[in-house]
């Protein structure tokens, strides 16, 4: 019988963890923790009001304190929890006015999510150096946009990527440095990444590969960033060095951890003490097609992780069955979309591939409007399976995507991939498809290697 | 050993026979044959051009005549190929300019297509009555258009509802009459088309629907139609009464035939007779969910088909699994898609069923632009595999039907449709894909029937 459900953490894994328990167990008390000022915003939004594309950052906040007094969900903000005491079974936390509280639980479920990785950067504690991961964080930058004219962005993940639009889009010159060869590394192959890559430079955005930012520059205000012996100026500097798991309550607690200390979890995502949950960016998931661990880091798996964690610390039953990490931006004019592995991952992950890369239309010719789309596709050699899907295109890839990680979930082949009965008409696609044409030209290229 | 390959019908089919059996074949003489004066023109343009999204006609015609020549597959246009000797092993054809000519084969595919059915109305052959199948009756329909202003069609399938749609967008009065009591009865179940056509009425479109037209009135031009005792007037009327496989070539030949005498053919694309192949409108086609018999009448099918048959016909091995009858349209600011089974047809079929059907955004609600999606699966309950989904939305309908139409392909259930991975990024989706929810949804309602 579980009587109180407590979740750390209020955003797309706690919110979602805290509404599904109380879905499950009508009679639960369900209370949801978070240290920041507003509960359940979107994270992914925080660039677009940035980009001026969204009104303001109090439009990403989702659900309103009403809906959680509706759902009897008792939301406490500007609290911190300190530590959780598996003998007491109490999460004992401080309020906003120093108050401490011992707050009894039959489960917990932590969704304490990820801080930005700090790049050991000499300077990098100056002011107009920030990242962007909370609502203030982009509140701040906000402000120091109305005076900068010149912006750098270091680190060409998807975070980065987005906040060099941003700022693009706001009229800042724009440079987006990257060390490593490519953009979107742990997204997309080189030969994808170079397309992107091309898209973004059309649009204004200075790209540096290979680029090591060594120092910023500047006497306590940041002037710019020193690659390589050379200062690229800038007013605002914004890094993006990925993230880390918080995951310091779960240590404590002697939680068993795994990559970057990320949590162990089990399918109903159970760290390894009972009672225990764990979901979202703090928590290590599996790779669906490697069964390797991996670090998601996406809203979408927040959720699903956070609904799962809900439903079973409440007395349900769900699993999670694993991550494929499909995930989509757009920036511009175009978007870019991934699922599965990428060849190089797959080649690291020991597994043998063959691929297609496919150009195509996402109309008819002949039908104004038409854009162009980039369609690669990942097949292992041995059994002919899909491992991974690339998009880049100007509409449609998100459902695209959605459909390559459906055909990698269902083990579907590259040639069932190609003779998928799909639909058509010329003012919302092409005839042929083109993911079943790359899949027909993988297959192609599979029977002949 | 194939040395000459003819295709008889150079549409969908046709052409992609042709240019198959080039490339299955370097050698062989591949010949092309229409009584139309342009090959290869896209007939699910139509109505596009009618509606002014396509500047004009001309711009349908996919392939030239040089792309033909380049392909060395030789175009016979306004020619009328009038029987078949098997025996002889000739196809007997005749030209432009009544010259007969008697052409040797190895192969013969036959891509004959369809021609509208006629409805049975009387006066139906009044000026100002036409059915809209050619780029002859394009441009027909596009000159009687100048002077009409209030415009009639009969027959709610989706060539009627693209009419409507085309004429409504050239400022005409226009009303779609449907006999039946729902409009695309072949393509949604009542609930997702009274969505539909709710959309349509507020485009401007008046929707009867158990209105069964009984006369065309006029003298000799029509000036109406009357349904019921009462006129609709109208200064053009166009019919959407379907269509009827043209298959007098194969009856003759002595082929076997099927649903509304449509050419039987086995998974390559052969007729009953050796050496003979068929396919698109004018073949029969098998359902991938139930095993039988039907008309897809598709472009995306006679592709397919085509270029199964053009594989074959060349000494080559193609399979063509079946269809799902994947279909989409878009007309005014809203797309409609269907794969699979609807409801009632599942019902009729024998197979008892559950669905789900969920309204959502294709977008964050704070993401400007959001636009209503309502989607619907349909589950066999025995099984809890996805026979058939539903689409109405404002975007990106399209590459859901596809991936609902893999999902069914590959037998997936709705539990595994419901844990796909799915991308997401403010601005081209929801966090929680609406596929996947219904599919939740749809999870639900099964477990507990």
């Amino acid at each position: 019988m579980v009587g109180q459900i407590v979740v750390v953490g209020a955003n797309a894994a706690g919110v979602n963890a805290a509404i599904t328990a109380r879905r499950t167990n009508r009679d639960a008390d369900v209370v949801l923790i978070t240290e920041e000022e507003e509960a359940a915003y979107s994270r992914c939004g925080l660039p677009y009001v940035l980009a001026g594309k969204i009104p303001q950052f109090g439009d990403l906040i989702t659900f309103s304190p009403n809906y959680f007094r509706s759902m009897r969900i008792e939301l406490q903000t500007k609290t911190s929890v300190q530590a959780i005491d598996l003998h007491e079974k109490t999460v004992n936390m401080i309020h906003e006015d120093r108050r401490a509280e011992s707050m009894p639980y039959d489960s917990v479920v932590l969704a304490t999510g990820a801080t930005p990785s700090i790049l050991p950067i000499k300077g990098c504690e100056k002011e107009g150096v920030s990242s962007l991961r909370t609502l203030n964080d982009g509140l701040r930058i906000q402000e120091a946009l109305v005076q900068a004219e010149k912006a750098v962005v270091i680190g060409a993940n998807w975070n980065g990527l987005q906040m060099a639009y941003a700022l693009a889009q706001k009229g800042k010159k724009t440079t987006l440095i990257e060390s490593s060869s490519q953009i979107l590394a742990e997204t997309l192959d080189s030969s994808m990444a170079n397309v992107a890559q091309k898209r973004v430079e059309e649009n204004g955005v200075k790209v540096s590969l290979g680029a090591v930012a060594d120092e910023i520059v500047g006497n306590g205000r940041a002037k710019g960033v020193r690659v390589g012996g050379k200062v690229v100026g800038a007013d605002i500097i914004l890094m993006s060095g990925g993230i880390r798991p918080r995951s310091e309550l779960a240590v404590e607690l002697g939680c068993d951890v795994g990559l970057a200390d990320a949590v162990k979890v089990d399918c109903q995502m159970q760290t390894s003490m009972q009672g225990v949950f764990a979901a979202g960016d703090c928590v290590e998931t599996q790779n669906l097609v490697t069964g390797m661990p991996t670090l998601a880091s996406l809203g979408t798996v927040a959720v699903k992780q956070g609904r799962v964690a809900g439903v079973n610390a409440a007395g349900g039953y769900s699993v999670f069955p694993g991550a494929l990490c499909s995930s989509v931006s757009r920036v511009f004019d175009f978007e870019i979309g991934s699922t599965g592995l990428t060849e190089d991952q797959a080649k690291r992950a020991g597994l043998p591939t063959v691929s297609a890369i496919l150009n195509a239309k996402t109309k008819p010719e002949y039908f104004p409007g038409a854009k162009d789309i980039c369609v690669k596709i990942v097949v292992e050699r041995d059994s002919g399976r899909i491992i991974g899907g690339q998009v880049i295109g100007g509409e449609e890839v998100t459902q695209r995507v959605n459909m390559m990680s459906l055909a990698i979930q269902c083990q579907a082949t590259v040639w069932e991939l190609s003779k998928v009965d799909t639909c058509y008409a010329p003012p919302v696609s092409e005839m042929w498809e083109s993911t079943t044409l790359t899949a027909d030209l993988a297959n192609l290229l599979l029977r002949r290697s």
